[in-house]
């Protein structure tokens, strides 16, 4: 076999207990913030119909499907989960009742250029809420998210919450640069979404390119690059039209978040659009204040994705909290747990005929619900007990022929260093 | 988009919120067993190289990977984990303390003819023990899947498991008709694998067949059908060389599922092989007492599955367990959990101007860890009030304009239909 094959891909991950350990408590974290919010779990197929995902707007995401034919269909990795719980909601929209909270915990791919430690997989942690169509639900997600912070240890400080609204930015462009281009809206989202990677120039430049999808002319593209650097809503009024519901929907959302408590927590930022075409309304990422990571999540309302799927309008605003990033924050925070290994007991027969003896002592154990290793094979003593400090076990049995001829067992406490005999069952 | 689109693939699952608790409910059973002896979780790629899931015996389970060329690379969605797994042992084995004892949760693909209820994808739960040559570990596994069993609500009649050892068989053999031809045991075992589905004239045939990979003459293949009919030791001892260790070795296995206390859930089947071809020793099945369903959940030994990797020889033993079979067994037996949403307290602010205090309410509820929904939009108490009842939470939080004004608000207690006021935070 070469020696490829015994590597996990490139750009996928192995995960050894230490790398379970810290995924679970990142994920029971997760789980535990969207029980609190109320958010059930669904869960769909990994790979999908390859159509679910395209779509036309130049969004990196679908350029980067992991798609193949496979017995005559084509198939692809979910890149996201956006699309499938959509197909979801859909597919029982009349028995479903609104407004549902969903959330889902999965594995999605992108099959990216391997650069600055970008993986080809992740976990990716979204909330949706379906059938709310006010700020109400996106308070709702940006109060979780931050939850989410506080709970895996961050202070208030390390992480802020940027708010947006593509309504807000549409309303403005209608009147203005796109009056007589609505539909190059969504690819122009796609590009000012790379402002923070490549600049306003080269911003600019994309925005007049005639090949690029959007081809505004130099002043225009520049006037939109302008808007951008609105940072708060009294700067970003300056654009908008007169009693623009989008900026009146904005006050109203940074208002409830002021009832959350979390008001310090979360400011406007006009450049944020997101990199997805499907959003429609408010957008929003979290970055931390040190300024040296991607996004740590994301998110925005979507009130059109069912009806482009061929269903009924529904609302719909979601969330999505990958694991990389928040894990390479606690990391240079050194805030990344220490997790061990989970084991209570470690039961020790001297030899085979102690083992029946050793069966029934850790047999009983296990039924009390406690975590315990039988020794297999004839381990030295002194080796056990190396192997036993080095995993955490609280106590260790020792079943020689002296204790097992006198039924009992000597257990030691690995914490204090006593030891007791304890009698052998039945 | 095509109607075909908005389906999960044929063979793949959708899991919607009560599908989703009762996996998460077998689950949490599978990781409980697995703690409780002892296991620590361990994960890889869902997509591998395709190579390290070939094998040249003519297994169904190779027939029937999901493969595809990929940017040039040939990968495949795992059909099973204990390739992934054995590859991971093997990058770390001079690293790691043996015996070790991981176990994997995942979901695994065979693009398999869609016939009788039978998927493309199920969900496995795999125990894995390497590094301990004896049957002492094959014991392990087996009291854990027994203890499962248990954990779900089965009576200790409902399944009981088969256990044979393919050293055994292999001995019989290589005293007898493959003499000459070692090197067709492995397919030969996966032929007599298909003994309970196609019967013993359909396997005979098939062992003689000089195109099926075996090529035995007509007598030698009769013969090896008879001996698959031993169904205790003595049975088998006749078959077997003096002094065979392979059945010293299963001696010892019932000594100690006897220690185990469960004796009288365990028996010997000679015709149970196992489809792999990477088993060597002793292997296993459980099935239902019924006879209606296919095994739920089998395993075994294979010492030699690092080496044919090309790394050092490390004994190694096995189980895998799906979610299909045992929730039907579970279903026919009307032992399927009835789980509810878990959901504590619903707090419904009457109106827009309700909702900061209702959002204070919500807030400290939750930080108390409670599942609360906020209700969002404006929906009718007459809606709200049954909407609570039908998600099984316990209490709703009423926020009227008179309750707002006076600082406390309306709970009911939804068991009870009693209601008290509560003072609003702050």
């Amino acid at each position: 076999m070469s020696k490829k094959t015994l590597q996990p891909p490139r750009g996928t991950r192995d995960f050894y207990p230490e790398d379970l350990r810290l995924r679970e408590w990142l994920f029971s974290h997760f789980r535990a913030v969207a029980r609190r919010f109320a958010f059930e779990e669904v869960d769909a197929p990994v790979v999908e119909h390859a159509e679910l995902f395209m779509r036309k707007a130049g969004e990196e995401i679908v350029d980067q499907l992991y798609h193949f034919e496979l017995h005559g269909r084509h198939l692809a990795l979910r890149p996201e989960m956006t699309p499938s719980v959509a197909r979801m909601v859909m597919a029982r929209a009349g028995a479903l009742r609104f407004p549902l909270r969903w959330f889902t915990l999965t594995q999605n791919w992108r099959y990216e250029r391997m650069t600055r430690g970008r993986k080809r997989e992740h976990y990716q942690w979204n909330l949706d809420i379906y059938g709310e169509p006010g700020v109400s639900a996106e308070a709702e997600l940006i109060a979780a998210l931050l939850q989410l912070l506080d709970a895996v240890g961050l202070a208030p400080d390390d992480v802020k919450v940027r708010i947006n609204s593509r309504a807000l930015l549409e309303e403005a462009l209608r009147h203005g640069v796109l009056r007589e281009r609505p539909d190059v809206f969504e690819p122009l989202c796609v590009v000012i979404d790379k402002l923070d990677k490549i600049g306003p120039d080269k911003v600019t430049e994309m925005l007049v390119d005639p090949e690029g999808g959007v081809g505004l002319d130099a002043a225009d593209a520049a006037q939109v690059v302008e808007m951008l650097k609105a940072r708060s809503l009294e700067e970003a009024a300056a654009h908008a039209p007169e009693g623009s519901p989008a900026l009146a929907e904005l006050r109203r959302l940074f208002g409830l978040l002021e009832a959350y408590g979390v008001a310090d927590r979360v400011l406007f930022d006009a450049s944020v659009v997101r990199g997805l075409a499907y959003y429609t309304g408010v957008v929003f990422e979290a970055f931390d204040t040190g300024g040296t990571l991607r996004a740590i999540c994301g998110g925005g309302r979507y009130d059109g994705l069912i009806e482009t799927l061929g269903g009924p309008a529904i609302p719909a605003v979601g969330l999505g909290f990958g694991d990389v990033v928040i894990l390479e924050l606690l990391a240079d925070k050194g805030l990344t747990p220490k997790l061990r290994r989970e084991l209570d007991d470690v039961v020790y027969p001297f030899g085979e005929n102690e083992r029946p003896a050793a069966i029934a002592v850790t047999d009983r154990l296990r039924r009390e619900g406690r975590a315990v290793e039988l020794i297999l094979g004839s381990p030295k003593l002194k080796r056990v007990m190396a192997d036993s400090d080095r995993s955490g076990a609280r106590q260790v049995w020792l079943l020689g022929p002296d204790e097992v001829g006198r039924g009992v067992a000597k257990v030691r406490d690995l914490g204090s260093g006593e030891e007791r005999e304890e009698p052998l069952p039945g």
